[in-house]
């Protein structure tokens, strides 16, 4: 069975949430894929980083919990260094260029997502979207298409059009990336 | 351990994915729960009914999945008919008067959700958030504030004091649910 486990990380008020939502939809309503969306509240969830998981598989997910990431993306240093023990050897960490200082995983793709957000969007309140449109490029587990769709059921209609340009300048930033295990 | 199942369930549109969100940060963040959050796609989940999950425990919650629910929220017939043998014999349904005909349940509580917030927010839409001032009464699982505080962290802020007024409302019937199992 085909099956990706993939985090997103970061702090609170930074979307990963809403953002591994829009992804599991996408995956499950749009491409077939089976998906499981995910958060976890306890003692060890508080102070700072917040995180969603989903997984992605050609079949049922009868566990539903993320053991080995395939997949982390972190959008503050603090969600890597709690959560990168939990990537696989032969994972991929995408990592935001403004907010991670310091990764230590051989294979780590990093991405001027929040400012891309920035510059390309006018708030860095995008950087969440943009961050799928790049996952979807890198990894190829959904289309530009699916994402689209789903965004546009979870999004408020009047920002609809910056979050597709959002996905767009992600799918863009992530198009740049040589190589990744995904790929191989 | 103290360990509560609950889905909320519904149409695509009824925000069950966002209010669910909502509830787990409300009982994990603000008054110390374990809380897990999911949504599961698939081809079971194709077709209309759309559900989120929430466990709350007051220990860690090893298997993520809800096996028996102990509070089955429907917000269609539908939603009803799929998911009504999930819920536990002594379980509580809470179903909307105008969406569901029949919930061949014990114990069910059946109120005007929707109706409440056509006529006292104007639009259908709050119906999911006002669903979890109900909830939240009916169960005592969360207090009124941590749902505030949770749904001021999703909501966008021109909508917050429209979502605010949701929950009060919900709350208020609630209060008119003479006995459920969660009192008993």
């Amino acid at each position: 069975m085909k099956k990706f486990e993939i985090r997103l990380a970061g702090t609170g008020g930074q979307g990963v949430i809403l953002a591994s939502v829009i992804l599991a939809e996408a995956a499950g309503v749009y491409e077939g894929w089976y998906a499981v969306q995910t958060q976890s509240y306890g003692p060890e969830a508080r102070g700072g980083a917040s995180r969603a998981d989903v997984i992605l598989a050609d079949g049922p997910i009868l566990y539903p919990k993320c053991r080995k990431l395939d997949l982390l993306v972190g959008l503050s240093q603090q969600a890597i260094d709690k959560y990168l023990p939990d990537l696989k050897h032969r994972g991929l960490a995408i990592i935001d260029e403004f907010y991670v200082r310091e990764c230590p995983h051989p294979q780590t793709v990093c991405l001027p997502l929040s400012r891309t957000a920035r510059e390309k969007l006018g708030r860095e309140l995008f950087t969440n979207i943009l961050t799928l449109g790049a996952i979807a490029k890198i990894t190829g587990l959904v289309s530009l298409e699916s994402l689209k769709k789903a965004v546009s059921s979870r999004v408020p209609k009047q920002y609809l059009d910056l979050n597709t340009r959002a996905l767009e300048a992600g799918w863009e930033l992530g198009a740049g990336v040589k190589s990744n295990p995904f790929s191989a």
